[in-house]
């Protein structure tokens, strides 16, 4: 089927779908979270991780002093005394454990653990709610007064959203009623407070996230109100960019809620323009996801032909022009945030874990209005295999904020404009975005690899999972196998018998592919990324799907400074890149060569089992003087080269790590 | 005569020769400074210059409101009353105008309105000092009680170095006893303060200047005290890299003198190590070149063999891995200062005007210390021809602080880590280090052209002159004419009988060259980059040193990460560039290609007469997508290279700039 820019009738997934994954690479990361990151996570929230040994473990980390997450509940419950500690927005740490948890425990209801102590926390949060339904230890605790009048810091919305997201998905999981009754009270309060009516604010949150959780809390309960109310905070942003100064003129109290951020511009806040008119990405990146993904929904939900074009022109800014081959966005760590078209610093750039956690929200959101457009899912493919895993360590507790392409310890100790890029993942500890949005990301995958649209069954992701999906007129079950992301072979199972169409993905990198059923090659063609079946299909019919996975060398467009004469690889979803503890210290003076071969090697042992690629290489021998003049023959030896997946890296301790290679 | 690394006997250059420039290119340079400069300054140092034009003339800059550095004095004096205003080390600003004043004089003596005014202006600041001798207006207007309290950030000596380089160059331009005589009292009242005497204070300032002035003092009234307390100064720094910290501690009232400072390490101020165990340049690059000179001058005022050996050491870090190709130093904003290693970066850099100033002294020093070592005059004529030129606008009236070696204007609006570059030169206003430094350099170009050393006269610089210069035994007087920097050619006139050597200095960028002594060819040896005629000169011998010049193309060691795949165009001692206003934007898609032939031209009309670079290159298209497998053919276009001298840059509006070039 030809996919046309309009869209199509759409099933609301999450109500409908169940998709369970079984894909040993992925269920390891999902494990991983479970079974250390989310107790982990537990003990930090409520100050029983002992600091003084993250401390010693991460000598050059200076982790806050406490987190008081949950304490910060308990008192606004009343249920303790004190003060509100950390940051404004301290109770998002919360939510998104909460999340991560939900999604967990639909995986693994059995793990009573995570039940007992995620139910808790739902009946803390609901204690710590005011009567009128709003939630904000912050400013139920220290700043009543000022509450929704500093927006621009205050993160009142943004918390609100992560803990809509968190009921919504917490309600699915267990059926816990209490939690979305919460969060329902709590949309009614914002819903009182925001809105074109004359007696309510007309403004929105400094930090989008409450517009795509609304919408999400309406596909849940049905409510157009929160419909309504999400379009009004995305409609509203921009129209008025001295909103949040007027508000701050108005309040009595003086004092800022965080420090530090009152030279930013309003585009970093994206409140620079109606949103209509942003063409492109500006600001603090995560933000920019946040508000896309909301903008994706809206497209989808009310079928909003002027949205959906704001929605594109930005995605294809980002992913045509801002975007790192990682998948990383966020071009300087000043403000965390985008700069220009073309500007891709390799080795000073941000790429925030949680930035390409939100290009996935967004991707996703395309693809859920636009099924069957393979550009969508090839972003998300390289986020999540890239960026979004490098987050996270091996041992699945330790992360990291900034994903750089390149990196030389030295210059991190010594150049200050380079503080920021980390040679090794820290602790999680204190105030954190990064981890639990991880978290709640990979366990949540399952819903990122189906999307159905009329009659079709789009694979937009090859991660092996056992599938019921709703098609406009009837229930379809699949099961995947898939070798994904070593080898490209994939193996579909159809358990339903009737006529509908099974969508394959072939991604961008695929030189080319084959496709069997049941043992007899088809030849369909391909469109828009994607070749689809139409069958009568009877249960047990058994798809196979072969694409070749290759390292093939990837240049950059001329524009990008940055990455001239030099060249990246990529096999399959994943980027590699090359560490000195391999090849030497010195990356900067290895050479690619032309018709250098690849081999492609397998190995259980390095890291938890990986692919490694070595080929031939040259090293240019150091110089002799500082400049000379260009002409004399230069020294060159031969360097065997081995490149390890770019999200494995800084598993080994502190060295030099290098995505873009020189070519000679 | 073969050099040894031991030091020679010295003449001291300052007080017996006599050197006037005649060269047009130089004397261009400083009558701007006479004729527009020095008055401009004068009337903002008073004042009188009116602010708003100043900030229509330069939107982008916001001037401080006022200069009040004259006012200041005034208060200070008793003769006017309020309170202080500027930068705790604003007076700096009339003293470096009155150095610059005072050389101008020294050459054109009949100024008599720029005479009046250094006039008042040294009758002033005598009035301003105190009875102690203690000088500063900071100090004696505001904070009396905190004088020589907080070293790291007073300023308190490097004000009082600058004063005292002032008052020996009005001395002995104008024989003006009263300058003198104050900046004796102040240095004796530095002396009663500062020393290894028990009650004496164990330290030194933050920025360095105090040593290197206090030398010049020596020099010029012969008090051995200046000698020692500057060599104390030196060897004090970095003993105890607690020194700050214990001084602040001990500072009963805490406000900070200078907001923004507090996260700067020991190593920002040259105080992490003993001064003969700093290995390597760290920290503010001004603040380096200045003790480096110190070091200079202790080496060969002490024959301290072991300061010798620490400044080579630097001098050798410094211009072996940390310089740029234009002579500019300083590879971050933050901190203005080095980094590491080949860390050069070329569009985010510092690379500060009064840096490479700064290094001029440097090498300026290790040439008198070791005359007759060709890279101390390479490194000068570098920095003096490249980045202290490119400081200053054709206009004479605006000014670059930071000169990046490339530019794009949408960067510096859109990327806050290159908010510092700045696309046009601004008006000079406000507090300014800069331009005034600059002002002081040219102004005193011509000691600059000549060192001696026993019997021998080294030409460092071929500048246009009139000299009269004291050997071991003997005056002798030459006159120079020259073509640089646009044609190698020079003329040396003899005017003294006697044998006694003249070395010429062979540029480390001549190709070859010929000599010839009254029309005859000599063929003497190149020894450490000059050769030395050792004659029986006659009146009116002639000699003439033919350098041809060729645009020739560099390239940078490999372990300078971005000057990979790059190359920078010299043409004698000149950097050239590309600006797009030339070439088209984006050039970053240019490509230098192997074979080219440059062509040059000189105009009277471009830049107030340059020589510019023609030759043909290739350009990029624009890519089709960001990333895309490499071995595609590209599709490149013919493309006409001009090249622009480096210094000559930013003349002509905003618009991007390039040194190091693609290749392709």
């Amino acid at each position: 089927m030809m996919k046309t820019s309009a869209a199509v009738n759409h099933t609301v997934l999450e109500d409908n779908a169940q998709v369970k994954v079984t894909d040993k690479f992925w269920l390891n990361y999902m494990e991983l979270i479970r079974t250390e990151m989310l107790p982990y996570q537990w003990r930090v929230l409520n100050d029983l991780e002992d600091i003084e040994i993250a401390k010693e473990r991460d000598a050059d980390y200076i982790p806050s002093e406490k987190s008081h997450a949950i304490e910060n509940f308990k008192i606004a419950a009343g249920r303790s005394q004190g003060h509100h500690y950390g940051m404004v927005f301290q109770d998002s740490d919360v939510y998104k454990w909460l999340e991560a948890a939900a999604y967990t425990l639909a995986r693994v209801p059995e793990d009573k653990k995570l039940r007992e102590a995620a139910d808790s926390v739902v009946e803390l949060i609901a204690a710590a709610q005011e009567d009128d339904g709003y939630l904000g230890t912050y400013f139920t605790v220290e700043a009543p007064k000022r509450k929704f009048k500093r927006l621009y810091q205050s993160h009142e919305l943004y918390c609100a959203g992560h803990f809509i997201e968190a009921a919504v998905a917490y309600h699915k999981a267990t059926g816990n009623q209490l939690v979305l009754d919460t969060a329902c009270r709590l949309a009614d309060c914002l819903d009182r407070h925001f809105g074109p009516e004359e007696h309510k604010i007309h403004g929105y949150d400094g930090h989008e996230e409450i517009e795509l959780a609304l919408f999400r809390l309406y596909e849940t309960v049905g409510n157009k109100r929160y419909l309504e109310l999400g379009r009004y905070f995305l409609y509203q942003r921009g129209k008025d960019p001295d909103f949040f100064r007027k508000q701050c003129r108005a309040d009595a109290d003086t004092s800022v809620l965080i420090e530090g951020m009152e030279g930013f511009k309003d585009s970093y806040y994206q409140n620079h323009k109606p949103i209509l008119e942003q063409e492109t990405a500006e600001g603090h990146a995560v933000r920019v996801m946040y508000m896309c993904t909301g903008m994706a929904m809206l497209a989808r939900l009310k079928n909003d032909g002027k949205m959906r074009q704001a929605a594109r022109r930005l995605w294809k800014n980002i992913t045509e022009k801002r975007m790192y081959i990682t998948g990383a966005v966020g071009s300087t760590v000043i403000g965390e945030a985008f700069t220009a078209d073309y500007d891709l610093p390799n080795d000073s750039m941000y790429g925030e874990t949680c930035a390409s956690v939100g290009l996935m929200f967004f991707a996703h959101n395309m693809l859920k209005d636009e099924a069957g457009h393979g550009a969508y899912a090839d972003v998300m493919e390289r986020a999540l295999y890239n960026t979004v895993l490098s987050g996270m360590a091996l041992d699945g507790r330790h992360f990291f904020y900034v994903n750089p392409l390149e990196v030389v310890p030295e210059l991190s100790r010594k150049d200050p404009g380079k503080s920021h890029i980390k040679t090794t993942r820290q602790a999680w500890f204190g105030c954190a975005c990064c981890p639990p949005n991880l978290a709640r990301l990979i366990s949540s995958l399952d819903e990122y690899i189906y999307s159905t649209a009329d009659d079709t069954i789009y694979v937009d992701l090859y991660v092996g999972s056992d599938a019921e999906l709703s098609l406009a007129d009837k229930k379809v079950a699949l099961s995947m196998t898939s070798q994904f992301p070593w080898e490209g072979n994939v193996e579909l199972t159809t358990k339903t018998d009737g006529r509908y169409g099974i969508a394959l993905r072939i991604p961008s990198w695929a030189k080319n592919y084959k496709i069997a059923i049941n043992g007899s090659v088809v030849h369909e063609e391909k469109q828009d990324g994607y070749v689809t079946l139409r069958r009568n299909w009877h249960k047990d019919d058994r798809v196979t799907l072969e694409i070749p996975m290759e390292a093939t060398l990837y240049q950059a467009t001329p524009e990008v400074r940055e990455d001239i004469g030099r060249l990246a690889v990529q096999r399959g979803p994943l980027v590699y890149c090359a560490e000195s503890i391999d090849n030497g210290d010195g990356l900067e003076r290895i050479r690619l060569v032309d018709g250098m071969e690849f081999t492609y090697e397998y190995s259980d042992e390095l890291f938890s089992g990986a692919g490694i690629l070595h080929t031939d290489a040259v090293r240019e021998a150091k110089g002799n003087s500082l400049y000379s003049p260009y002409g004399k023959p230069r020294s060159l030896h031969r360097q065997e080269l081995k490149l390890i997946p770019y999200y494995c890296w800084g598993n080994r301790g502190e060295n030099e790590m290098m995505v873009w290679l020189y070519h000679k």
